[in-house]
């Protein structure tokens, strides 16, 4: 038995890769959730010892305590459930990601979004409580985001903001369903459909509650657009 | 055989619920889909004798070529694909209803909540083309709607524009999906979802296509409202 | 570190629209469910010294104990999970709502409709335990409601009563699925397809468990039709 | 080449469980969609030998040209799109069946399920146009069917008829949806999830459009229970 | 607030159909799922006091302890979660419902469905771990329900019992879908789409886990069938 | 343009992967559909000319006519839709393919499934007509298919045939439901879930009407196991 | 009536949002289906008037023939169904979009996408016939897109290559799915959803079928970042 | 009472199918969830003496417990939830099987179907965190695996593994989706369908999370294909 179950173990191990960053951009982002926190620090550890910074999604309290004190660069955010962890030379802000959200319960997904651009090297701008149903809010909101290279709507309930909000910019908006809602939303179908039928031609779409590819589009598109004045 | 099949024609005869006017307010109104223009025109001469108005919707072309023969004061709409016939002393205009519309493929199910509601005694505005990507065209629009009785909002696609309205307008909104889409439109189930998670509280949601029932549903309200001041 | 943490709870901070009552009617309704019981208050005490009105739907034991010891006029209701807190002069008593439901087991939708009627100064008629298969049940209520402004149907099961309901007056009827069954229902799916097909014309549809915006669109309509005698 | 295909050939002619009738009462009943009239023709010939009465269901007009010709006691019904032949001394009919519709569009399948209990030698009752919308119908209808040993109805739309009609009846129902409405209603999805959360506990349910199915078991259940006076 | 309180109590009291017995034959039975075991008391004594058999269903230990100490006649049945209290005279047997089921996960549905019959007064026989994937175990049970007057069977997974057990018997077959399965089955639907689409004509369905309805439906089958000799 | 049109033109060739072959142990199958008849014939003349044998599934009769005309060898089937070309010398028949369907409806996907294990040299035993609900038929053929290497089952309506299947066999069964039914038949979802959720452990599904993927897995497990004797 | 009819016609004309290149960076994309030749080159002679390109997607043939006879410089392409008329002076190419697709059913769609992203002035490779099941296609294509701005993958069947494409390269991924398939596809559900679950995080997904609005993303992607060296 | 009881309790005994092994080739596998321990035990024992070797899937510590204190040679697996009895001379190894896991969270399911591959003799490798998203890892595990005689792929968010492993073996592939993933994920339905759509034509597929299914049907496939060397 001993072999069998030892060998077991040996494919148990995630393999980070560690050349993910040559070939897409930016290194492998770490799933927290289920992870044991004593493995997780290994393989911080590991790509932290290869110069490159890390991104911690679904995090615990757990991980948070272990991690920030062992990296005191570590930034923990609660709400996100997320830690970053800087590394090398620190990078000059680059490119700007407007996050919007209707309602604050769907406040996780957003700054989960936010935290990822931030950790891409974005400047970030989170606006929140900009519902449709208030028309108001968002006009008022709207030179907050009208200039941001990607913009990223997150929105539960019937979904329609990120319709509204592509009316008014230029740049690529990444509509983030969530699971916010009850009855005949379905845990998110509601807002999902609703998105992947939007009128407006600059809106595509992630699965539901995915905050952290939300922003990993966003802040993709706006490092690359940063730089460049918009097109005219 | 003989007496069974003629028992079995007995049984088929529509009967006409002449009762119903007395009992709810408004005469029966009829189905025109899958009838034989006579037997139509049988059952709408019963209810002109009687005295009532009559509503035909989802008529045909041969429908309305004998109703507009037989009846002069017949109005045929055939985008609506309704006739109305009115009857007896002309009814004083009670009542204000606005149907809007995103584009102009919803067009049919916005005419025919339309006449309807003019059936019923109202005043009807139609806006079409005022879509939530073009935010403009909708602040534009809203000194034509913000003051109706009651607001019909006819939309396929995301289905948002019933939100977007409801957010101006102190009245009721009857939400109207259509089945205008592709892919994962689902036949209208995305707008139909979209409108039964509006944030807003003053949107109530009828079956998709169903521009009838979401005329009627306004022209009832506006009827009851029409004279009175709005709350204040 | 600090900076950014302010201000995500900067954005966090909900805003009061006080504008709401003047543009839609009613002041603006508050969802309790997940907020902090102190900054519920906060939320209250604004809207109460804007001289508003307040209803708070989803509340829990914390909320209202807080809420009946700062506002002795408050009115908490347990099974509906609302607390309403009036202001200003007292408002006459304007319109009749009525609100049917088939069983026991939703009681708390209906109560929810029925306290947000009567925050908005409806006359309030709640008649439960008439269902379908027990027929004589209903004709014997009809005199309770057929005079009604505006009547809100809750039902799970298989949802056939605001069709039946709907048969018998000349008033809309606000139709609320319930999540109430079990197996087939699928979570108040079946009920909500049944009142979307209903055969009545008076009849337009809220989502699952909506009771609140059950009542709140009866209320509307009852609030602006009240004082007007029923269309002849 | 040859000796593949004419096998193939032979496998494909369908058998004819002629055994059927004395192991579960009733023969064989053939489906005729799809079936060449020839073919057809030959296996009616084949159960008529065989001294048992035949049901063909889904007939086309070709079907019943040829079989009415060779079998002058053939009864066509062309709108339950049925052709049933008796055979053997004629037997006295036993068990009463009521069949239940709404609407007029419902017929075709009702009559199939009429046609078949007629087969199977059972009285039948046909009562149509008796829509949950309007009440008082079905209670002047009553008479007609509370006395029946089982009863059909046959229903599209929201299908709310079967509940309605089975808090009047001490004998089974048996529920039949049908495709019949637009939107919501999912080709029939809507009327049979209201069918299977009846409340009333002497419902059940078989397939969309299935009238075959529901005249077979409300005929099963009549001849079996029909000399019997009714439960006290 | 006095007032309106104990007027919402009054409504809420359910108020019991004791006319039910006369009009559908057997008196209305009781869901004891969420109710107070106090309240069950009340209703079942009203019931016994007017000479009225009882059955509970969904009941809990609660219910039980209670209603067998006051009713020494109580049969408490915890895996069927039943109790049935026989009332009057002891009335001889009459009719005969079998009741088979795949495996014994299913057993609480299928237990529900005999207390049921039995309730009715009907012998029943309980079949279980007759799978479809043992064939042999169906035909050596074959004596034991062939001559059954009606047949649940109850099955989970993929459901294709019924449609067996179908082609043995000639009487009606009710099938009850469960939930039990994983993945694919989505919580009853396999099954209850398979039962749906049966090529058996003799079997109806309804809701899944809905072993009391099933009972019921065979049981007043069997009564009314059980005293005459199967139909030849 | 024209630059553009023509590289269009270039990618739009179908590249046949004529290496499969080797990797795969089968050449690659031309799926015929929409394919413009001598485009077809261009490709089959490129394989045929690398010696490999040939399959097209769907093919239409104009395939069938020019490809007949073209390789002498070539056999169409009508039904099945197929046309299999032969190449090299003649490969010895081996192992033993079973296709079993209930009604003659599902036959065109049995048949592809033949054809298909025919084409890659196993033996195919096709039996029709073996439905569920007339249980000896299937006892009946046992001895025809119990020792079959592999058993394709096709069946539409409920689905039931595989699992019924599976328990009287030791060979891998492939499940292919077709979309024969209708209403709750869903297309083929009903016996789709049905055979996912199989009590029998040898039971496998493949897509909906996938007659071809039926056939050529269980052809690619009787050729690997043809020659050996069974498990004991 | 002619009043209320020219009314009618009034609001149909579609007003053209000639402002939306200023605020939008692209002018409004004409949706071809259902309108009349007439009416599209009266929009389009506008557009071009304003001195903006023009696109229409989802044009007829007798669109392409009027249009291209009044305005030399249309390009029609019939594939994809599109009409493109530059205007003003020849901008520069920018940005590179690479459009992929797994099969030539899947052509349409990418040929849509392809020439959308052309009329946004970027640079397009489209790769045909490279589908999952033939890996080293993908390995040999991957120099002719790994250096992209933006990849469109258009994908029917199972809709796994967006998956497998993201994780070569370091640009945004545009997935479309395509309704190509059969059975379990359910019209491009399959595809849909494997796109939104996709392991890959630089995957967003639009429509099913919605090839403009892929291109059009990837072209706005593409444009702002085409001068720019990739980042590092 | 006592008697109903007590037969109760008798039918509810688990009767074993001590045939299986011959008829089947492999004795009947015990599903240990919900099982009491000591019953458990029973059933065990009773396999044992027959000598017949023991699999139990869904074991509780509890019964692991028991069985390995009771039968020394039990191999209790607690990630695959299984326990394994050997019985008789030990059988030499005979066929390969490979299971292949994308992600770490999809290995219980994985496990349980390599521990019912080793129970039935085979040699099993298990690869795991060989993801769709990192090419080169399954290219360099390609050697692992493209001699299998049988392949089983684990795979849950956008289930796309399969289709790529497919790619490059010749033998059957048996497709497992897992309820891993969130969102659109639906529980496992998303790449269910995935695998149903799969371009390859060597996978079939089988219920969600069942791992012992696809673990059986590979080592059914590798037993009797195993000593045969691969067709050329």
């Amino acid at each position: 038995m001993a072999n069998e179950r030892s060998h077991v173990m040996g494919v148990a191990e995630t393999r980070l890769d560690l050349d993910r960053a040559r070939r897409c951009g930016f290194p492998e982002v770490i799933y927290g959730a289920g992870k044991d926190p004593e493995h997780l620090l290994e393989i911080v550890t590991l790509q932290q010892q290869a110069g490159q910074p890390s991104l911690i999604t679904r995090a615990t309290p757990e991980h948070a305590e272990l991690l920030t004190a062992r990296f005191p660069a570590a930034i923990h955010h609660p709400v996100a459930r997320t830690i970053r962890i800087p590394n090398g030379p620190s990078q000059e802000s680059r490119g700007h990601v407007a996050v919007i959200t209707a309602g604050t319960t769907d406040r996780p997904v957003a700054e989960e979004a936010a935290e990822t651009a931030r950790w891409m090297g974005c400047r970030v701008t989170l606006l929140m409580d900009v519902g449709v149903a208030g028309p108001q809010r968002l006009l008022n909101a709207l030179p907050e985001f009208e200039q941001a290279d990607a913009v990223v709507v997150v929105a539960g309930m019937e979904g329609a903001l990120p319709s509204v909000v592509a009316g008014w910019v230029a740049c690529p908006v990444i509509a983030v369903p969530t699971s916010v809602g009850y009855g005949a939303n379905f845990q998110g179908l509601a807002p999902l459909l609703t998105m992947l039928n939007s009128c407006a031609a600059n809106v595509s779409v992630v699965n539901i509650d995915a905050g952290f590819k939300g922003g990993y589009l966003a802040g993709l598109i706006a490092r690359r657009t940063g730089a460049v004045p918009p097109h005219t």
